[in-house]
């Protein structure tokens, strides 16, 4: 019988979720040196990582594991994440703000305090560019979104090239040439060594200068010193981050009053418990089956 | 020949689309009398329209025609309007504020501004639902952009049933009904009779309370006083105009400053000469031939 920890900050909802699924032969422990399969959020997990001798699969909460890459841990286990269920929030949260770019909300809301009647024009997404750092499961659906939108879809990445909303595919060292065309670069990049500071000095040049950035991937992606530099000096116009490379932001990070730069303290997605149990289930199925689990990460690429 | 009026405050813009078109047989005049069709802005035609005693066909360059609808005006003239040109600009406009509402995104700005990393929860378009109050070519537009984010969406229509996007119909005497289901209620109406304060104090008290209220159609359609008061007493969560009753709307008027409530002046779907002048010239391949108009005007109905 299948014994399984869980370990969240809300495991009530985890418990009720499952049990209300009646899953066969599970077992809920709470020692980590009992448990076969863990189901939980990675800093959590991370604590306990010594405990946990036994365990063959562990379902992360979240999208992120990278906490769980230290090369001291075990390897001799399935790690899944959470995959598939952030691409429509993330698509919300980012057309949302570039909309609100478009859209000029924060200026209309100027006029309207200042009681000046100021027709200004907006700006129409239809026609413009979109380039994707990254094109996993978040990215695709981004570009879906964009294509709704009427927008052309540039996609940067080292690996999968199905999708077909994505509409010219950039590799390697075409970095600065896949940003020199775009109108807004949104960064869906997983933490890992390969993916520190790819948006540098270098790539924020290349950017026109009425473009926007938006992070809703690893901070570690972003030179933040060159992102304050760019956004003083109008080498961009805007940038949106959701992520920084220290979470919370420390008080005095120059970023709470960088020109043009919005802070959203990663909240673009959160991991909503019916979502996240739905593939945990999911997984489960396949475990008691013997079959390959889903959604599961490479320990060498670290997402 | 057909000679051919155009009234623009940018006519310019349109002279150059329409040569670079070379229309068969057409011929450019600038005296109303001497006229067979008129392409212009309806306030412009308003102007010159006891003199266009020989017009046959005037296309408009918007979408709203009321100020041709006045009974001391000619109607022996086949009156076409600009449409299915607005849909993707409104779905612009419309998911923009949604999502800025839904994303909490003027909240988030003053969180940075006061230097709080303040993680409160965004909300999630996703299973909300949408009502459409008007559902013609702009309102099936907005229902394939709710559908794309997994809104339900439920239509308030007198006439038109065909849109697939729309899965619940209203009719006749259940608005409030209608009402009643509303996460967002987004009224496309044109200016008419009908149409008048149908936004009225039973309507916005049938809403639920954390219901947002937009209106991209016309002023008219919207009881002032009633969505003033029901803003004041957290009847409905928000209300975003881009049409008011008035406009400009008058300096002393309330809404500058009523709690929830955003202004964007009329902004929300400008004409671009591009688009207008694509149906133009559909319109007049249909005219030379002697074939039925495309968007035509029902004098009777206003729209």
């Amino acid at each position: 019988m299948p014994r399984l920890l869980i370990l969240s900050s809300d495991p009530d909802a985890y418990y009720k979720l499952i049990r209300s699924a009646a899953l066969p032969e599970l077992e809920f422990v709470t020692d980590p040196s009992e448990c076969d399969m863990v189901f939980g959020e990675p800093r959590l997990i991370r604590e306990v990582m010594p405990n946990l001798s036994k365990a063959k699969w562990i379902q992360s909460m979240f999208a992120g594991v990278e906490v769980l890459m230290d090369p001291s841990f075990r390897r001799d286990y399935t790690l899944t994440n959470a995959r598939g269920v952030f691409g429509e929030l993330m698509s919300e949260y980012v057309f949302g703000y570039i909309l609100a770019h478009e859209k000029k909300i924060f200026e209309r809301r100027l006029a309207q305090i200042a009681r000046k009647y100021d027709r200004f024009e907006s700006g129409v997404l239809r026609g413009k560019t979109l380039g994707l750092l990254g094109v996993g499961s978040i990215g695709s659906h981004l570009a879906g979104t964009a294509k709704h939108f009427g927008m052309t879809v540039h996609g940067f990445t080292q690996s999968s090239e199905t999708n077909k909303d994505v509409d010219v595919y950039y590799h390697g060292d075409e970095i600065l040439k896949f940003a020199a065309g775009l109108d807004y670069l949104v960064c869906v990049l997983p933490r890992t060594k390969a993916t520190d500071q790819i948006v540098d000095a270098n790539l924020l040049d290349a950017l026109p200068s009425h473009a926007v950035l938006l992070n809703v991937g690893r901070g570690n992606a972003v030179d933040e010193s060159a992102l304050e530099a760019a956004l003083k000096n109008g080498t961009i116009a805007g940038a949106i981050l959701d992520v920084t490379a220290k979470e919370p932001l420390p008080e005095d990070h120059p970023f709470w009053t960088t020109p043009n730069l919005l802070l959203t303290f990663h909240t673009s997605a959160i991991s909503y418990p019916i979502d996240i149990t739905r593939l945990f289930i999911e997984n489960y199925s396949l475990y008691i089956e013997g079959r390959p689990l889903k959604y599961q990460v490479d320990f060498e690429k670290g997402y």
